[in-house]
């Protein structure tokens, strides 16, 4: 399972975009034409534009049915914030999704939001307040992290006045709360939905993203895939 | 927990719209104001123009996120096919909307379609097939009841033959499917935010039924409540 902290640069960073090419064009001898054409079709559909921001989750079945509707949806970043308990997807819910999706770990809720701002995006927290919005009604021109707090107590304090905005779901029942892994999807569905029906709204990741991405992916589909791959950098 | 099958009638299907209002008037009394408007608020925003039906549903915490997703939405009625697997919502993740949903039992798939049939309703089963299409683009105009299939192997063929329409979620990742209950939460999602935004869909219950409706609400917040409401009515 990887782990990623903020600012830790992937092995290839250093690499030109034509270097990329030719190491992601090495690599793919090594895995099966089946995996390289769903590499191909799903990196243009892989989004950052939308992102998931998890604050200390306990229930490992809920943190894997986040990360699964994440792949889902095509939404590539997960940021976890783990203050009192460890982020750690259970195996059989996120059906391997935790390989397909990236994940990023910070200690709280500060770190996350300020390396989010510094990565250009808006925040916004998922809970009623006296100033939120339907999700159909959000603003999402600007890149969007979508955050969800705990089972129990739901988001910190810290989170909500952090945030930037505030949305909720639609309800006409008399339970009054969806389930964290029913509300992370159904946000997500209509956010990205919408997005990608947009014709103004930039959300595709870039060619050099895209093939960071497929390198990523490579890493998970051949065996010891990190060291391999680099030993293919060493060799070019 | 109720135990509704097919065609056993409300115990106050016999009295005309006077006297259920008079009925509810006098039950209204025995319980708070709180109450009163909350069922005055929500009973409007009820829906039957789109309905669940869950075919074998074996795992309870399934079974009840979905009935509290139903609640959620305002769907009023879900049809349980119980062929191998009873249906038991487990309470804690259900949060008491088995109490403010109708459901109605059948021992088969056909007895079920040709219950639903009866009612005026157009069958749509949620799996990828060759005649299928995005749950967005599933025309909602006339009745429409969405059926879902058993965890591990999925709807019947009996359930897919028997169905009029197909639809699916879009889907951009390598996990191909959704979990049960994600699945019906965003169909419900998508398909009654659509009906409740439409201008020409009469998706409303008739006065008649909103009462009938209040009056089962009633019995679920007074103890012994089917009693009592018998006694006020013979006294009437």
């Amino acid at each position: 399972m990887p782990e990623h902290y903020p600012n830790i640069a992937s092995p290839f960073a250093k690499l030109s975009l034509q270097q990329k090419q030719e190491l992601y064009r090495r690599a793919a001898e090594l895995f099966s034409e089946n995996k390289r054409n769903l590499f191909d079709r799903l990196a243009p559909l892989r989004t950052r534009h939308i992102s998931v921001v998890l604050e200390d989750i306990y229930q490992s079945h809920n943190a894997s049915a986040v990360l699964r509707s994440c792949d889902c949806f095509g939404v590539q970043d997960v940021h976890v914030i783990e203050k009192n308990n460890p982020f750690n997807p259970a195996g059989d819910v996120a059906v391997g999704s935790s390989k397909w999706v990236d994940y990023y770990r910070y200690r709280d809720t500060a770190e996350a939001y300020a390396e989010l701002r510094r990565r250009g995006y808006r925040i916004v927290a998922t809970l009623p307040h006296e100033n939120d919005q339907m999700i159909g009604d959000l603003d999402i021109s600007r890149p969007t992290a979508l955050v969800f707090g705990t089972e129990l107590t739901g988001l910190s304090q810290e989170a909500i006045d952090g945030a930037d905005a505030y949305v909720k779901i639609p309800m006409y029942g008399f339970t009054e709360s969806f389930n964290i892994s029913v509300c992370a999807a159904l946000s997500l569905f209509s956010l990205t939905e919408r997005m990608r029906a947009s014709t103004d709204i930039d959300w595709r990741l870039t060619d050099d993203a895209m093939l960071d991405l497929k390198l990523h992916w490579t890493t998970q589909v051949i065996r010891d895939g990190e060291k391999v791959l680099e030993k293919l950098m060493l060799d070019m």
